[in-house]
């Protein structure tokens, strides 16, 4: 196992080297003014990021797990409904997670590989005519699948019934990577964490809520205490946290928003949509399938590649591991043995990701598969040759 | 502000090199073995940290708030009886979380100085005949007063009349630094953090639960997902988290814990106890009070130095940092203002903890305190000199 | 410019983790017993990786050019003769710098591609019939054409005729990478650097002296400081050097030879062989030659590649540095634009030297060079399939 | 032995995380255009630092003592005569080094803890008709008594009688750290290291040549290659080093030159001084005597105390560091045994400081010397609060 190699699990990335240090930090007084030099202007860059001018901000030293029991315990109570498509591991816990916490959860199941039905969701929501659902969740990218759903979907089936539910979205694995945009879909809470997009190590929940969901905490009956948003307004202004706050973590969050910003959004999800598509490239020309049923529910961040029928996919991520020094991602649930991922989300370079397709290919071959050696990489790289841009040599980092 | 200089908050505390570079890792496969690499030996090493022989760990990725929630989602159910005694600021925090919770707190005021009214709570339990007492909860050292209480006493308050409750401790600012006897005091679920005696950034919430713990999370009404302990047993065989876990943290965990062993508990403690003592020498030599009000509750870890009527004893601290770029601890809840604290806990040596006492000194005179100069660190060199031993050089780290 | 992507070129090296952070070292005392904590151990690691017995070790603060000034200013006196092949870049600057000191050098002027001519040494030993030749200088591995020198046959040159000269040896692109027999081969200096095989940074040069170099600095009437080994000498029981060491670096040191001596020195040496070969695969499958004129001269840390006729190869260089963010080695002096190349030593992977090659291929094809895509990565794989050995997971480093 | 405690060395110093960061660099390849982007930058810092519009600045992998051979090498010929003072260990090296080289030192004998004896030097230059003298050597702070030397008054007694030798100055333990002057004093070469006023572990030479310095390297007969400056001049347009320059160290130089720049240079002397003074405060208060011999030769960056007859001065520093933890420096030469040293330059806070004076109070009380503990805490102490002044909390660094 060689830490000099690119990991290719859809999170955590590999992380850049100023990031790294940024985390690394020595202690300070978290209760002293320097703390708000950190705390401030990071949660303004994260509601920059996610496309809102309003959202607070809230970060938990946790993980976007605790983002979402931080978006359900906050904004509702016992025995209220909440409208969720199970279509991926991910779903499948927030689902279960609202069920352990007494919600009466309306689960629309469907296929891992597609995204959330938006057209039943806009049946359940007109048939809603109490407004019983006092939740729509969403997760916007299903890491276990690599399927994007369609947010501003999901939006409009709301709309069109003029359904006052709230709409939760998982962005964990979205956020900072993908187009995200939390006013212009009418997000009320936005759940992310500091591994993915945002290239650090875990342990940050990073989560906006919309002013409504704000509100909602005041007739929230659900307990609640370590994930309170109240808790944490309540001392914003004294630079104050209700516990020792993950400080350098948020540090190096300061720097990655700064850096996504300076880069710029749009280059960023266009970035990540160039290494996607070569990586792409190379399971097309490998003559496999994504699990994601259509290339409008193509995941720029993870793709999860089916492997024939009869064959274990997780064995590829095994013995890339252990021959090659490799990590790539194993498929989860439903789908275990049937794909394997690459992530291809964060730090990632067109260069890493060659490296990353070539050891797949070795790997298949290795196990039996008929692929041939070297044919996703050429492919990749006829994709990456046309669209990469020049590297600006001053923005080193 | 200077980085160069030490902290002397109570907790983060000052990091040694080593264990700061164990944390700043790259990133692993999670979901690979070399997670489990790093999982197995710190849960072994926390439980003998603990003095338990049996005590199940668990790690999340929070903070010390995180664990008291854990301990009580996991055992307690609305409506259930906790018998606790408010005695500082952490404390008080603990049993607000209670009730909000939806617990009853059978709270024991008690003066902020004082440690746990043992004999009290003696009577108190022996009256409960119907056990309607299901959990009583014990902050071991409160870090606002700088309080040791006596853990010891409780059990025996509890064993006295046979009560069956069960014994959580707070042991955030004491564990890995004073003794800790969780096997021996019959504790049945111990709380603390990596930022204390660990020596880590904040980030994880450290836990050990007794097997009749574990029992009553069959029972538990409390809703819980991410602080779910059968969520991370479940996984353990497999090296798997129910999340993405806070590996680099962990792997500084792994070497804070081994340090920590091979210094010998025994050693940790004597060394925290001369520090800590040499502090209070200073305090004396000042003609100044500790918060706490005997020396058989003096904390090795934080005192808590009272200062005359009519001075604010926060403008030390303000004073401090900005003047000399040095972090004490400012007093909290009801002795804001009346105390200020001098962490003495973690990575510090008695020549750091020199440079505290000189600055102290400084803020003091500065602010017209009638303090000699040179008095508090003369009073410590002293007690230092006396009981310092040879530094082993090749244990240099 | 990305520094997420591996280096290239022939050193410095892409360097470990573990080893960057053994270097980043806060200050010690330096003529403390903790620096001979250091320096004896490195010393002793270094002759053991130099295969001799007895070498004497000097670890100066500079480079392998101020290692080859140690090894001539030690030994000789103005107006001595000395041997050398010039066929490369480096060779040409040894010979350059002992011109400067007022060496008269008998200079063989031999094509660069090509190793040091042994029959034509020898046949000019044989004939020094009054050993005017004080020293041969030999480049082991010249780093500039990718040509490994046959050292065993250059001692034997010096046999045949029973030839009383020293035997200087530039290592530093060989050393801790390729074999290396100080004492079989009779070497008298022996000249590395920190930059490549030890996988450091730049600032070391490391010499071993044999017993009759160290002899010959009696008479020896260049003048020095500076480079003086007797100096280092003087102070070793002290654990002292004449200045300030470079301590951070021979820290870095110590790991790097304590990391290289537990994988074994012919497991190094097999990887990489391993590398290289899978790099001259892809080279073969271009249709492209080495610089390197036949097999037994082919080097394992470096490979110069030729471009077609009117083809400006560092075109190659500036573009994978420009458009993909990768480094690769620019031709210099005489094959300036005639070759790039592939440094292929130090903490290198399969994985990572896949994406050297890959984008090689990209950058060779954006360029308007006639090379299939994938081809060469595909050699390199099939090469890589069938050689790479398990990768020990309790390894990582 | 703790890496926690500040070290008390004259350099290599105290070091700032930042400063370490950058220099814990990537690798880069220095042949790139990126290696431009330190190189030039660091060099008009450099010169800005030393107060010169026009010095040539070259920095090269190795320490202070190849810088002084620098100075020689490039601008003097076997046979030629300088004029130097031996008053302390690092002048009697100078001149050592001088000797080795074949050049003629008159040598003017001064007692340890005196300055630069500038008369005497003013009368033998003005006794030197015929020009015989090419270079005044001069130390600007002599770093084993702690003396800082008249520079000017060494550049007026060469005026008075119109010589024309060069000045060259070693500037190792001043420059950056207290007032230095190369162009209002006429320095032909001013030499420094990395580890003393730069803040960076050693391992880096960085010297400063005039106009006149650089043409005189044209007759300049002394034999010289690694140190050769025109060697370095060449490459320069083109970002290019005669070999491997140590880029991570640069990089360090890159910011430390920015850090002290942004500080400005005269509050870094006045901080230096601060503390110094504070250090000497103690040195009286404990009725001592400083090695040099009054205030006008106090050097602001070293401290030389002188212990009582018959005590072992020495044995405070292998104390302080067995049973401490601390490092102080050690007596060279014809002080050994007489004095021990505080270094008090580079990152040093006041807060820094007193831990140091406590520690030897602490020492010295230990091994039977006759000291208050206390006494020199406060006299420091009161110094350092009527001097210190705030410390801007947004520059924390």
């Amino acid at each position: 196992m060689s830490f000099q190699n690119p990991v290719f699990i859809p999170g955590p990335t590999n992380m850049p080297e100023a990031i790294r240090k940024a985390c690394d930090m020595p202690t300070i007084d978290h209760r002293s003014p320097l703390f708000g030099q950190i705390l401030h202007p990071v949660r303004a860059n994260v509601r920059e990021i996610l496309k809102s001018t309003s959202a607070e901000i809230f970060i938990f030293p946790s993980t976007g797990t605790g983002g979402w029991e931080t978006a359900i315990t906050n904004t509702l109570s016992p025995g209220d409904t909440v409208l969720a498509a199970r279509n991926g591991m991910f779903s499948h816990k927030w689902i279960d997670m609202c069920q352990r916490h007494g919600l009466n959860v309306m689960m629309v199941e469907t296929a891992w590989g597609q995204g959330i039905p938006t057209d039943r969701f806009a049946e359940i929501l007109a048939d809603d005519k109490d407004h019983k659902i006092k939740a729509v969740l969403a997760t916007h990218n299903e890491t276990a699948t690599g399927v994007r759903s369609d947010i501003a979907g999901v939006r409009r089936a709301m709309d069109t019934s003029n359904h006052p539910a709230m709409l939760f979205v998982d962005g964990v694995s979205s956020i900072a990577s993908m187009d995200f945009r939390f006013d212009e879909w009418g997000v009320d809470v936005a759940v992310t964490g500091s591994q993915k997009g945002f290239m650090l190590p875990a342990g940050l929940a990073i989560v906006g809520f919309s002013k409504r969901a704000v509100e909602a905490t005041k007739t929230a009956g659900l307990h609640r205490t370590f994930f309170d948003i109240n808790d944490m307004t309540k001392g914003y202004d004294a630079n104050a946290y209700p516990y020792t706050p993950a400080v350098g973590l948020m540090n190096g969050l300061l720097l990655a928003t700064e850096t996504l910003l300076k880069e710029g959004m749009e280059n960023v999800f266009a970035r990540h949509n160039r290494i996607a598509s070569g990586v792409r490239a190379a399971v097309d020309a490998w003559g496999l399938e994504l699990c994601a049923a259509s290339p409008d529910l193509y995941s720029d961040t993870v793709s999860a590649i089916m492997t024939p029928e009869g064959f274990n996919a997780s064995d590829i991520v095994s013995h890339a591991a252990e021959k090659y020094g490799v990590a790539f991602g194993t498929g989860l649930g439903d789908v275990a043995g049937k794909v394997f991922r690459i992530g291809h989300l964060g730090s990632m370079t067109d260069v890493m990701a060659l490296s990353g397709i070539a050891t797949a290919e070795m790997c298949m071959v290795d196990l039996g598969l008929d692929i041939k050696l070297g044919s996703g990489v050429a492919a990749a790289q006829e994709f990456y040759m046309g669209k990469t841009q020049t590297v600006p040599m001053k923005d080193a980092a």
